[in-house]
C-alpha cells in the first residue's frame, strides 16, 4: 500500500505543478502582464488547465483510488492518509464527469469573456457582454448536466466551491438571515447618517500600503512565504506553501482602499500560509470551500479589523503616519466611521450590515438564470428592481449594476456568491467560539497581539487544509452546525451599539 | 496534408505553451518570488519541462513528421511551412534521443544547484558547489553520450545553442580571434589608463532606469509587448509574441548598470519582439541560435550603445538628467570612459577588448573538462592560472573567480558560453553589412534615429525566427560565411583610435 500511495501522490504532484502554474499565470496576467500579452496567455492558461485535468482524470488515478479502498477503510478517519484517499476519490468522481476538451473550452471562454469585460465594463457596456454570458450561463448549465440527478440544476455548481451545500440548503439559509437583516438595514438607515469624511482625504499611497503591510504582519501573515502586488481587482493566490500571495488596490482618496482589501485578501492568505506542509501537493493542500475561506477573509477585515480592540491599538500609528489629517479626529470618530452603513451600488464596498443583500440578491439571481425564470437580456432591469426593493438605490448604469462583479465573466453562472454570505455567518461562529475558549483575546488585540486568536484558527481550521469538509469543520471548531445566530447577534449588537442610541 | 500541418501545429502550440509556462515560472523565481517559494518551484519547473518533453516526443509527432516529409520536398525551401516542417524534424530528432526521465532529472538537479549556487557564491564557497559541479558535469556527459557518433564529446552540447558548430569549428574561429586580441590588449594596457571616473558617482536609481528605458524605447523595444524588471543577473525572456521582457540591476555608484544591460537584454528582446507573429508558438518562433542571440545584444549594446554618433545624442539628455555628475564632463571624457580597457576580473563587467578571453578561457575549460583532462577539484587553480596568463590579473577569491557565472551551476558544463564570442564576431559582420547597404546609419543615430538599422536588422534576421539556421542568417545577410576579420577591425579601429596616439 505504502507504494501505492507514494504513486497516488506522484501523480497528485504532477496535477499541482500544473495547476499552480496555472495560478501563476492568472497572477502575472492580473499583475505584471503588458497588454499585448493577453491573447497568448489566454491559450497557455487553457491548455495547462486541459492538461491539469487530463493528468487528474488519467485512468490510472482511478485505478489506484479503487485499490486504496480497502486500505482506507482499515485507517483512522482523522489520519491524513484516509482524508488523502476520500476527498481525492471525490474529486476524482467529479472531474471525470467533465470531458477535457470542455474544460479546455470553457477556460478559453473564461479569457475571453474576462478580456471583454475589462474592456466593457469602463465602456457601461452590457449589450457586449450578452453573448458571453449567454455562452457562460449555456456552458454552466452544461456543466451541471454531467452531474445528473441534482435536486437543482445549480447543485452540482454550488458543490464545487461549498461541497456539502445545495440550492435548498443556502436558500433556507439565506431567508432565514434576509428576515433579519432587512428589518435591522433599515432601522439604522433611519437614524443619522455617520460622518465618514474623515477617511475621504488624500492618503499618500506609500504610506497607506506600508501601514496595510504592518498590520497584516501583525496579524501573522509572513512575507519570507508572500508578498503583495498591485492589481485592479484584489485576490490571493497560492503557488506552493512558501508562496501565498495576495494583491491589493489603492485609492488616493479613500482610506478603506488598501487598508480593507489588504486585511480581506490577508485573511485568505493567513488560511493558506496555516495549512500543514504536509499535505502540499494534492487535494488537501488547500482551503476547504469558498464559504470557509470568506470566514477567514471577513473574520479579519470585520471582526477583527473593524473591530476597537484593534484600532485601540492601530490607531494611535494611523494618526502618527497621517497626522494632519487624522490627528484631530478621535477614535471614536474613526471607529465610526469605519463602521458606516448605508445603502450603496457596489457589493465590495458594502459595509457589513448591507453586505449579504447583495449576496443573497445575486445568487437568487444565478437560480433564476439557471432554471430560465430570468433571460440574460433582462438582467440589467431586474437588477435594477432588486436594487430599489432590497437596498433603496437604483444603478445609474450596468457599470455600477450587473457589470461590477467579475464572476460571471470570468467563471460559472451558479455557485459563485454563496460563499461569501456563508462565510460572514460561519466566520461570527468560528470568533465566537475561539472567544468563549479564551476571552483574553479581544484585550489581547489591544494591546496589538494576534497570536491566540491565530493560533486558535490555525488549530481549529487552517491546519487541515481541506482534510474535513466545511461542516466537518464547523462542527469539530464550533460544536455547532451552520446557523446564522451568532452572526446576526453580532450585527444587532455592533451595529446597535453605533447607530440605535440606548 | 493542410489537416496534417494543422495538427502538427496544434501539437507545436501545446509543447510551446508549457515551455512558455516554464519561462514565466523562471522568470518569477528570479524577479518576485518570496525566499520561501524556492522548493515548490524547482519541482514546478522540473514537472512542467518534463511535460514539454514528453509532448514534443510524442510518437504521433514523429509520424506527422514522418507522414510530411514528400509533402515538404514539393514546397520551397523558403516557405514557412517547409521551414516548420524541417526545423520540428531536427529538433525533433534530437529531443527524442534525450529519455523525458532524464530531462526531469537534470531540471531538478539544475534548480537544486542554482539555488546553492546563490548561496555558496557570496559565501566564496567553492567546496559547497564542487558536488553539484561534478553531478552536471557528469549529466552533461551523459547528455552527450545520447548522440553518440559525433566527433567531439563537446559537439552535442555546442549544438543545442549553436546548431552548425563543433567543438572544432568554434576552437579554429577562437584560436584566430585569441592571436589577434592578445597582442592588442597588450598594446592598449601599455598606455596610461583611461579615467572613468565620472562614471564612478553616486547617480539616482530611479533616474538611471527612466534614462535607460528612454534610450530603448528609442532603440524600438515596444513596452506594449514587453516590460523591464530587476533581478540580480539580467536576462531576457518571452512568453509570447506579445510578451518579452527584459531585467536589469541597478548600482548607485556606477552609471554603467543599469544602462548596459539594460541595453544588452533590449537587444535580446528586439530580436525576439522582431520575429513574425505567425511562426509563434513554433520552434520557428524564437532566435535561431545563442550565438545569433548574442549578436543582436551585443550589437545594440556596444557597437550602438558604445558608439559616438550614439552619445552625440544621448549625451546631453543624460547631463540634463545628471547635472552635478556630469554637467562639466565632456563627451570625449565621457566616450573614453565607457570604453575603458583594463585586465579585469569578471566577464560581464569587461569592456569590448578584453571580453572574449574570458569567453575562450572558459570554452576550452568546458572541453579539458569533458574530455576529462581537467578534474572539476582543480578548476579554480586552473582557472587562477589561465587569469594570470591571459588576462595578467588573478582572482582573490572564488566568488570573483570560478563561481562569478551562473552558467555551469544552472545549465550544463559544454555549449554554455562559446554563443558570446560567436556574437561579437557575428554582431561586426551584420552591422558591417546594414552600413554597406546604408551608410547614413550612423548619422541618423547622431539624431537619435534608430529605424533605419531596426528595419534591416528586422527584415534579414529578426523576421526569419528559427527559419533559417545561423550560417544561413549569415550568409542571407552579409554574403559571408562566419569571419573574424570585420570584428578585429572593428576594435582595432575603435580602439586604436581612443588608445594609440597617432
Amino acid at each position: 500500500m505504502e507504494k501505492k500511495m507514494k504513486k497516488l501522490r506522484e501523480k497528485l504532484g504532477e496535477v499541482y505543478d500544473l495547476r499552480n502554474a496555472v495560478a501563476l499565470l492568472w497572477w502575472d496576467q492580473a499583475t505584471y502582464m503588458p497588454p499585448e500579452g493577453a491573447a497568448a496567455r489566454g491559450r497557455q492558461l487553457s491548455t495547462l488547465q486541459r492538461l491539469a485535468h487530463e493528468k487528474f482524470t488519467d485512468p490510472t488515478v482511478g485505478d489506484l483510488l479503487e485499490n486504496l479502498r480497502t486500505y482506507e477503510g482499515e485507517l483512522p478517519y482523522d489520519s491524513d492518509e484516509s482524508a488523502l484517499i476520500r476527498v481525492t476519490r471525490r474529486e476524482y468522481e467529479r472531474e471525470i464527469r467533465k470531458p477535457s476538451r470542455f474544460v479546455a473550452e470553457f477556460s478559453a471562454h473564461a479569457s475571453e469573456s474576462h478580456n471583454a469585460w475589462s474592456r466593457a465594463r469602463p465602456e457601461n457596456d452590457f449589450a457586449a457582454m450578452r453573448p458571453y454570458l449567454e455562452k457562460t450561463l449555456d456552458l454552466s448549465r452544461q456543466l451541471a448536466g454531467f452531474f445528473p440527478g441534482y435536486d437543482h440544476i445549480a447543485d452540482p455548481l454550488i458543490a464545487e466551491s461549498d461541497y456539502g451545500m445545495t440550492a435548498a440548503s443556502v436558500k433556507t439559509v439565506f431567508s432565514e438571515l434576509r428576515e433579519h437583516l432587512v428589518p435591522l438595514v433599515q432601522q439604522i438607515t433611519e437614524q443619522p447618517p455617520v460622518d465618514d469624511s474623515c477617511l475621504r482625504q488624500p492618503f499618500g499611497v506609500a504610506e497607506q500600503l506600508d501601514f496595510s503591510k504592518e498590520v497584516i504582519q501583525r496579524f501573522g501573515y509572513d512575507f519570507r512565504r508572500g508578498r503583495q502586488d498591485l492589481t485592479a481587482h484584489p485576490f490571493m493566490t497560492k503557488f506552493s506553501w512558501g508562496d501565498v500571495r495576495i494583491t491589493t488596490r489603492v485609492k488616493e482618496n479613500d482610506l478603506r482602499d488598501p487598508l480593507f482589501s489588504t486585511l480581506h485578501e490577508a485573511g485568505h492568505g493567513l488560511y493558506e500560509q496555516g495549512i500543514v506542509r504536509e499535505l502540499e501537493g494534492t487535494p488537501l493542500g488547500q482551503g476547504t470551500s469558498e464559504g470557509l475561506h470568506e470566514s477567514q477573509s471577513r473574520l479579519w477585515k470585520n471582526l477583527v479589523g473593524r473591530s476597537r480592540p484593534m484600532w485601540r491599538f492601530f490607531y494611535p500609528r494611523l494618526q502618527n503616519i497621517f497626522p494632519d489629517q487624522l490627528g484631530s479626529v478621535p477614535l471614536e470618530e474613526f471607529y465610526r466611521a469605519i463602521n458606516k452603513v448605508e445603502r450603496s451600488l457596489i457589493r465590495t464596498d458594502a459595509d457589513e450590515a448591507t453586505y449579504d443583500l447583495h449576496v443573497i440578491m445575486r445568487f437568487d439571481f444565478e437560480l433564476d438564470l439557471l432554471e430560465g425564470k430570468l433571460e440574460v437580456r433582462d438582467l440589467p432591469d431586474a437588477w435594477r428592481e432588486r436594487m430599489e426593493s432590497d437596498l433603496g438605490v437604483v444603478p445609474p448604469d450596468d457599470r455600477d449594476g450587473v457589470l461590477q462583479d467579475i464572476h460571471w465573466y470570468d467563471g460559472t453562472v451558479g455557485g459563485m456568491f454563496q460563499g461569501y454570505t456563508l462565510g460572514n455567518i460561519m466566520g461570527a461562529q468560528f470568533h465566537g467560539a475561539a472567544l468563549r475558549e479564551h476571552p483574553g483575546i479581544p484585550e489581547e488585540i489591544g494591546a496589538g497581539e494576534f497570536g491566540t486568536l491565530l493560533a486558535w484558527l490555525r488549530e481549529n481550521i487552517y491546519c487541515h487544509g481541506a482534510k474535513y469538509t466545511t461542516n466537518e469543520v464547523l462542527e469539530r471548531a464550533t460544536g455547532s452546525t451552520l446557523s446564522v445566530e451568532p452572526y446576526v447577534e453580532y450585527l444587532r449588537s455592533k451595529f446597535g451599539e453605533i447607530y440605535i442610541p440606548s
